[in-house]
């Protein structure tokens, strides 16, 4: 038997049948031919409630790839102070939502630079080359480009699931070039933003956050008394994980957000009028999240069993382990008639796909579960629906569902 | 550095700007707005006649998971004996193809199973479970279903990069229960079409594989024996590999097939009677396919040296080294302007998506690449546009191009 991670605090004290928004499991796939993913704004909106408890003075904004799913983004727009994109489609997705946009990502096209200038976003640079290309485009366009400077900074997020900062790297200018490009920005008539400096993500250790956030704070300062420019905003990045995998304990962001509170109360002179901001995806909508499919099989092989869903890891690739995790480990889920049930038997939980890749719980103990049962896979509401290879082996895509207000 | 893959030998040999079906790189990409898949139907026919040379007695299916590209699917129509598809999905793509179709893989829906009970193709049956929803939904049809029945063998294919069988699997019913359940096939009057066997993919070890093949004959026969049936298909798999990575050599079918054909003219009395097919995806496909994707910006960090593409694993995941492999390895790839130019420089090759796990290319020695050029990035013919998270971060899909003719 093998470890499964926790279920998420929202749904771990249910009992019998899971309900998710106030509906059960079975009731949303009734909606639907085939697994859905559901996504619960209640549960989102508690997590920015909690961020704001946490962080008064700080500045929120969602980084849409996570869950660029459009009713979520609508409810998102009342609910945090910008959005963050990294593509031109993903730009078109939020730009009538009435929310500050910035857009980062490397390898920006003409295009994309373009749609944003055209639009008024904040354009996080990733190097120099794209710092000329922005604003050859802003000058043809005849607009006034705002320009933010993406770092690459000279400190790493600790324990952090993947490092975007201490060593090379294809996001963001390395710190000791960064002065010299703001004076050149700030020259060329640009209105130029700030700093964004994203150190890593999906990290659950506190200090390594307050310790990342402390620093980053100091390379702000320095970068821009270097630069001899105050800079309006600098974004923080984000960083904060969740609880996967066994053994994970969920980030104490209470704690990450009164050491802020005095590191922004004690900051150098030169940010005494900068805002600052959290850049947060996977915080925010992985919880808020759960995919659901049905158990097609139930067979027994060389004493083991299987169930094998109608769904697998061409709707939610990163429960199967093929996502950016090296060693296979289980995602939290349950059979959605049975949460709190007692487990009799360890079984592997599959999909339908037509290879050893598909599996979605690796020797789990469940309670009972059968041809026609709905089971759950927790931790679904970021990087699920649209980081899956959905066209692959011809089956359909999972719908994706959000109850439009908490009665429905 | 860090060493690459090989260039498959139909453009290893090219010097100057890569051509592809007779048109240069730029000439392809020209055609659409973004990144492509281009296929060679010249290269997918020249891998089907040497494997007509080396099997003159076998049946060729292809496995459509591989790459179901429309017009590849009608190309390789006039080249195999059948297809094999893994969903309702894949088997809509094929049925009016005019070649016999097989379908195999766990969790089949009774839509699924309806459909291909419709359409009159072979069911390879994955468990018992599945026999009787067959078994039923072809009474209600008033249709005699044509089953076979895929056996989760006692042998592995060693070396293969991905093991099939020879332990407890999702694939298959155990050796040891198939005669029964052949027996109450017949009895309940399907037409018994015989046994699938598949111990393995990606497999280089042409030892491997004739060991892996005889003991398939040897269980088919056994299996058959104790079934009292003579199996009229015995499909043995493919698991035949491509050299992706440094070090990998090609696979000597040739050797593969002369073993084969003796063990054929060997076989047991039972198996007299019998057809033999293999069925293959990637080895069919893999190397037809390059993917071109163009250089966005060229970026210095840290002393590397990054050059940043318009396309990544939204389109070509495998590369990225996150579907299937534990450790990243590079993948061949070229500037298409410099084939055959030496190498100058160290550079990492990424993608545009805002995630370190979007690298295509870590550190290896290239022709200098500048913004504009075009980045081949071969083995893209299989596995690639289907098996790749297409709408991640918002970028558009890639387009897939196929000569409708050797001429154009």
């Amino acid at each position: 038997m093998k470890p499964m991670g926790p279920i998420p605090p929202e749904y771990a004290g249910q009992r019998g049948m899971l309900t998710i928004a106030g509906r059960t499991a079975p009731d949303w796939l009734a909606q639907r031919d085939g697994p859905v993913f559901v996504y619960d704004p209640a549960i989102v909106a508690a997590r920015v409630a909690r961020f704001r408890a946490a962080f008064p003075a700080i500045d929120l904004h969602y980084a849409i790839k996570a869950n660029p799913f459009p009713p979520l983004l609508a409810a998102m727009a009342e609910l945090v102070d910008g959005f963050d994109v990294a593509s031109a489609g993903e730009l078109a997705k939020v730009e009538r939502l009435g929310r500050p946009v910035s857009f980062a990502g490397p390898g920006k096209r003409d295009a994309e630079l373009s749609a944003a200038l055209t639009a008024g976003v904040t354009i996080n640079l990733e190097s120099e080359g794209e710092a000329t290309r922005a604003l050859a485009i802003a000058e043809r366009l005849g607009v006034r480009p705002r320009l933010a400077v993406r770092v690459n900074p000279d400190v790493e997020l600790r324990g952090s699931g993947m490092k975007m900062g201490g060593r090379p790297s294809p996001f963001g200018i390395d710190a000791v070039r960064v002065p010299a490009l703001v004076r050149h920005l700030v020259a060329a008539g640009a209105d130029w933003r700030g700093f964004h400096i994203y150190a890593g993500s999906q990290a659950l250790d506190p200090q390594a956050i307050i310790d990342t956030q402390a620093a980053t704070i100091a390379l702000a300062a320095r970068l821009a008394e270097e630069a001899g420019q105050a800079p309006p905003l600098v974004n923080l990045g984000g960083g904060f994980g969740v609880p996967y995998f066994a053994g994970d304990t969920a980030l104490d962001i209470e704690r990450v957000g009164a050491a802020l509170e005095t590191a922004v109360a004690a900051r150098p002179a030169i940010l005494r009028d900068s805002r600052f901001a959290i850049e947060l995806g996977r915080w925010l909508v992985a919880e808020a999240g759960v995919y659901l499919a049905r158990v097609v099989d139930r067979k027994e092989s060389g004493g083991e069993t299987f169930l094998i869903l109608d769904g697998g890891l061409n709707h939610q690739l990163a429960a199967s382990g093929n996502f950016g995790t090296v060693v296979r480990r289980n995602y939290p889920l349950a059979l959605a008639h049975a949460m709190g049930g007692e487990a009799t038997e360890t079984v592997s939980v599959v999909g339908p796909l037509c290879t050893p890749l598909d599996r979605l719980g690796d020797r789990i103990a469940l309670p009972r579960g059968d041809v026609g049962d709905v089971v759950a896979i927790f931790l679904a509401g970021a990087y699920g629906a649209t980081a899956s290879p959905c066209a692959f082996l011809g089956h359909a895509p999972a719908a994706e569902l959000l109850p439009r207000d908490h009665s429905d």
